[in-house]
């Protein structure tokens, strides 16, 4: 039975490149050294009921988004797919063709992304169907964005559209998701769309000091990177930095900004630059992001004010010119 | 709150090695380069309600056996430990000190083999409890005992003592686990003793051609060897060899054969070893094992025939002289 399946879930993930020397069928994965390059390290996880309901999702977005969510972290820490591992928790009397579909749509992700998946572990499960996933990376020694490298007078920009999967979460949940309308952010709640060229573009450009996924929310990763950097944020994004959010926030009842805000599983990146005297290296990153299909957002400065509690603060500069403090707030997976 | 957690998880890891650039408190790991070794990765979970209760264990000691389970895999093929990473599901209303003492035997875990705890992710669990742990280990490049190496000709060598983590996982099963003559089963189970100077034998002894931890029984693990390898195996151990369950299999009314063939969770490891023609290696080898404390014992041996629907076939010779077929089997966890 389990080497059956060692079987299928090899096929379903294709051929491995060369540096996998011992994939799948064995208790242990065996790569070849990544020579001088480093390793990035990262796990995460998609749980029944907890990051997706099976009424909204098939067992192929499951698998593609699990693999999709880890590349995130990696990507926007400047790394490239090295390999992944995956152990499953999988509830007794689960059909074997969902199994099945499950690593094609992970085989889907793999391909794509060039992230081999070179084994793991099933186990029963006590509760639901959940998948963890172990993803490894490379990077250039030496440049590692860290979430506590901001200072006074760096630029915080976004990449992405912020608020988006969130949308199609809430539309999930309230039972529109085949409103043509929301079509859009259903896609993008169910099939994260992380940024592979970023590897590129961070082990080049040092200015490119502290970066971060914003999976918990845009406001939960901006005030991480603030706290562990010990500066405070004050953003002030251009007008219409919402406007993809404007005919789902109506459809669906909710404030535009809160949506952005408070939004969790969005997958797009936070990037502190460090601004040159004559900004020329902010100009050049932007222009080489701008270049690609992907949106970058100028959301605002890096300062070195504390809230009265001494912690970091984050405020937002209104319409009307005048600044408003902005809460902690995180993305509570429902 | 998250980054309150992850201070008091990091205090209760320790200090990390050189080799960690960058460890808990950001999205991903930084490890630098493992030089001209291989990696070794491996993935392997505690789940409550199936590797364990909360009756029989306390969090300290699932968090010891989770790095531990995951070190068998990885000693068992010749690895030394590089690093870990942790993903948890933890339900609403787990007690924070439960999670602290987790993360206090999983220090201990790591401090006493050496293993750092380099990051990890914690989720929601809509079910209990569980934890996913991913390891990385260095190899010597060209080694690589793997489970299709076998050949007729070749010994096979059980090190630790089969059965005895099935005992007590049935002492605690059936609320004897306070009996004094169960006490040491019971110590097994619930903290398995991986051998970590398997390393160095198996990367040095080029003869160790297959190896494998029996965390799923030791049947399951001979029929992987032999059905990887494309050969059968006859057993003829030497008397005595369940000596260390005849007591516990009284108690508990089961038949140490039995329990020691279809146990699962005892983590011993399963060798196969090349003989030469006049056996001075497997002489060696064996040496060397019984210098330390740690039983090694003589299984059997691999031979060509083949079960008549063409798969392995696996037999033990008993008292009388005769051979008797071993059925497959496998350990279901409870």
């Amino acid at each position: 039975m389990e080497s059956d399946w060692v079987r299928a879930f090899a096929a379903r993930l294709g051929p491995v490149p060369p540096h996998v020397l011992r994939g799948i069928g064995d208790d242990v994965a065996c790569l070849s050294s990544p020579g001088p390059l480093n390793l990035l390290w990262t796990t995460d996880s998609q749980r029944e009921g907890i990051h997706f309901r099976w009424e909204w999702m098939t067992p192929e977005e499951v698998g593609y988004r699990l693999l999709a969510v880890n590349l995130s972290d990696v990507f926007a820490k400047g790394g490239t797919p090295f390999a992944a591992l995956v152990a499953l928790g999988v509830p007794p009397h689960f059909p074997e063709e969902s199994l099945f579909a499950f690593y094609d749509g992970m085989g889907e992700a793999s391909r794509h992304f060039f992230c081999p998946v070179v084994g793991g572990d099933i186990s029963r499960s006590a509760g639901g169907f959940d998948a963890v996933m172990s993803l490894l990376a490379t990077s250039v020694s030496g440049r590692f964005p860290g979430r506590d490298q901001l200072e006074p007078g760096d630029t915080l920009y976004l990449l992405g559209h912020p608020g988006m999967a969130r949308a199609g979460y809430m539309a999930l949940k309230s039972g529109q998701a085949d409103k043509s309308d929301l079509q859009e952010c259903v896609s993008v709640f169910k099939r994260p769309g992380p940024f592979p060229w970023l590897a590129d573009l961070i082990s080049s450009e040092t200015a490119i000091i502290a970066t971060m996924d914003t999976s918990d929310g845009l406001g939960q990763a901006v005030f991480a990177l603030a706290d562990q950097s010990g500066v405070s944020v004050c953003l002030d994004p251009p007008d219409g930095w919402l406007e993809h959010l404007r005919v789902p926030s109506e459809i669906l009842g909710t404030d535009p900004f809160r949506m952005a805000w408070e939004g969790g599983e969005d997958y797009d990146v936070l990037l502190g630059i460090r601004s040159s005297p004559d900004e020329t290296v902010t100009g050049k990153i932007e222009e080489k992001i701008r270049e690609g299909r992907d949106r970058l957002i100028r959301l605002g400065k890096v300062v070195d004010q504390k809230s009265p509690d001494g912690g970091a603060a984050v405020t937002i500069i209104g319409k009307d010119g005048r600044g408003r403090t902005l809460e902690r707030t995180g993305f509570d997976h429902t």
